[in-house]
């Protein structure tokens, strides 16, 4: 964990339980008390978009609150590039921070963990491999036909594998719909993929900070410069790296421009303005020494590096760069809320006007709300609060 | 120069001609047909703002026009982060660009070269060492005190140090005064500086896509992201690299970050949609695939890096992230004009509202132009012309 605190990091835990059960549908009420089990579910095979077969496929994912006896009030939540299945609440009563939306979901809140069944769950090739909660497969998984790891040879994964890898957890939860998906950034791009994938099951889409209907070619020309360090690390070695010995200093100067990107100007004036990272050092002094801001960026990404796996990374910058649910639009049926930050800098808010223009041609229900802090792409995260009446609303 | 005219890119030179002689003031009119020379100037030693002396340092520069009797109609012009002080006209007949300016200077054009003597120069440490036409003291230049190139060895400059060696030149050319100095981007930082420092010698500023007094440390921290790949690059070697195996594959992808960030949303569409970089070969189909905004910024930046160097790349950066003028701000007298471009995502129209604020408060004349359209930053080198009007009017 970052020892900047004015810097978002993702929240990881050192201890937590983990079971390959589904959840008792007679659990105790969820509150801020209940540590929260990390589950894990097979699926035997998986065929991806490409063609190629993934076998013995686990699926990291967590439940809050219960499922009712009809069977009609469960969320799932998608995560953002970064992110796990860990949406809400504490694996273990040491953890410092609560999942990731924990300011949405809980008892009485937006995503009401007292009416509602909730479900986060991880990504195909979740990047955050070192985090000791996340066993989701991806590269770093043992390839059944060598009994290696995958490395470079796990396939390109799409935002539409990732959906039908949930929509599998989904039946095998026992569900036969869903009310809602709501995820921030690249889960809300899963989000609007599984309306689309799956009109039938989704009443209601929730997409926060998520960019349009698909990535622009702008975002896919910066996927392309947060991968770049990655292949420039002599320890990548076209991705069959040593484990002991991979390309750290390329995923963490990768995790450092996803990280600023993902932030604002007026982020960077409120927490470090002109300041030297070290007082009495100027950074004018020698051209290594740094200004705050560009030490707070270093600690915090190497620390996330530490925890996360460069082929991994990659495989999740392809599925952002290929999503694009134009061709399937015409099939969503969900209404759907979609919600902005003013000063998105990573998904601007002009790519959402685009995707909601284009939803309402097609006779959508499409209400919106912009969140109107000054933090960039991560007030999605850390300050979506202040869009909490409208989802508690949207989702009743 | 870029295969993808889609993608702005510098201009360079193949041939031309160099002269240590300094302009004389009688040259033929300049028109579309002169080929412009490029000359050098000396200076025995500048003494940087670090404390530290450079000997024989060399500053390139052109002239276009002449200066009049009364010395009165000179304008000096500083150059962007990636340029040279090649602003208008062109070397040879065969060149097929001219300068980055050649919209705004030039006869009849906003900067009249039929009234004014217009000086374009290069800054400290310019990084298109290969470009044949650059002359100016760099980490390549040869070290008196070793005979052997500078390389890492080459200090910390700062904008202030450009300006002062700029100032040298136009002592050197007989002025008494500038009517004024402009730049866009990084010559606009250069034209405050120049204002702030010599007052009583600059009596008007123009900045384009300027950004505001100081670099704000939003872009301080994206200034360290553009340098990360150098770093990263097994040839760099701290900075003494082999310059027969100089770090390039880290030299490119500092510049496609410097390219995308120069660019915005609305380009990227215009140019490329979601087109694959090559038809039939679908991005999915493999994780190396690309996209064309991809290969496009790729190509572009690849183009400009065989020309370029890294230590002078890091150096530059470096001025820039310590560019501010506020402890001397007051010390301004210039009439100013500021240019923004409505879609900078690089020197966002913010950091230029809060300078523009912060001079108008100081009592100064601050007069404003927006460029309406969408091509992001560098629609101040290449769109311009809207501003055109107002900038004869400004100078006038």
């Amino acid at each position: 964990m970052s020892r900047h605190p004015d810097v978002p990091t993702i929240t990881i835990a050192t201890r937590g339980t983990v079971t390959y059960d589904p959840p008792d549908q007679n659990q105790p009420r969820f509150t801020s008390e209940t540590t929260v089990l990390k589950r894990v579910f097979t699926l035997p095979e998986l065929e991806l978009e490409s063609g190629e077969t993934l076998r013995h496929v686990q699926i990291g994912y967590e439940t809050y609150g219960n499922l009712n006896e009809a069977k009609d009030n469960a969320i799932l939540i998608t995560h953002y590039f970064t992110g796990t299945s860990h949406a809400a609440g504490r694996y273990h009563e040491s953890d410092v921070e609560p999942g990731y939306w924990d300011s949405l979901i809980g008892p009485g809140k937006a995503i009401d963990t007292d009416k509602y069944f909730v479900i986060g769950v991880d990504c195909l090739s979740n990047l955050n491999t070192g985090n000791p909660m996340v066993f989701t497969t991806g590269p770093l998984s043992i390839n059944p036909k060598t009994d290696r790891p995958y490395m470079a040879d796990f396939p390109v994964v799409t935002i539409g594998d990732f959906v039908r890898s949930q929509y599998a957890l989904c039946r095998y939860l026992g569900l036969p719909k869903l009310r809602a998906v709501a995820g921030p950034s690249m889960g809300a791009m899963q989000a609007l993929e599984w309306g689309a994938r799956f009109p039938e099951f989704v009443e209601r889409i929730v997409g926060v900070i998520g960019g349009g209907l698909q990535t622009e070619p702008y975002l896919i020309g910066l996927l392309r410069q947060w991968c770049a360090p990655i292949y420039l690390d002599s320890n990548f070695r076209d991705g069959f790296y040593d484990q002991a010995n991979p390309p750290q200093a390329g995923l963490a100067a990768a995790l450092e421009l996803v990280t600023l990107t993902a932030l604002s100007p007026a982020w960077a004036n409120k927490a470090f303005a002109r300041r030297p990272a070290v007082p009495e050092i100027g950074p004018e002094q020698n051209l290594r020494n740094m200004f705050a801001v560009e030490n707070a960026l270093s600690v915090t990404a190497r620390s996330r590096a530490a925890i996360a796996d460069a082929n991994s990374f990659l495989r999740i910058a392809k599925a952002v760069q290929l999503f694009d649910i134009n061709p399937i639009k015409s099939r969503l049926k969900a209404r759907i809320l979609w919600i902005t930050a003013k000063r998105d800098l990573l998904l601007f808010p002009e790519y959402a006007e685009r995707g909601i223009t284009s939803l309402r041609a097609l006779g959508l229900h499409v209400e919106t709300f912009e969140l109107a802090s000054e933090g960039g792409h991560l007030d999605g995260l850390g300050e979506a609060k202040p869009a909490a009446e409208t989802i508690a609303r949207f989702l009743n």
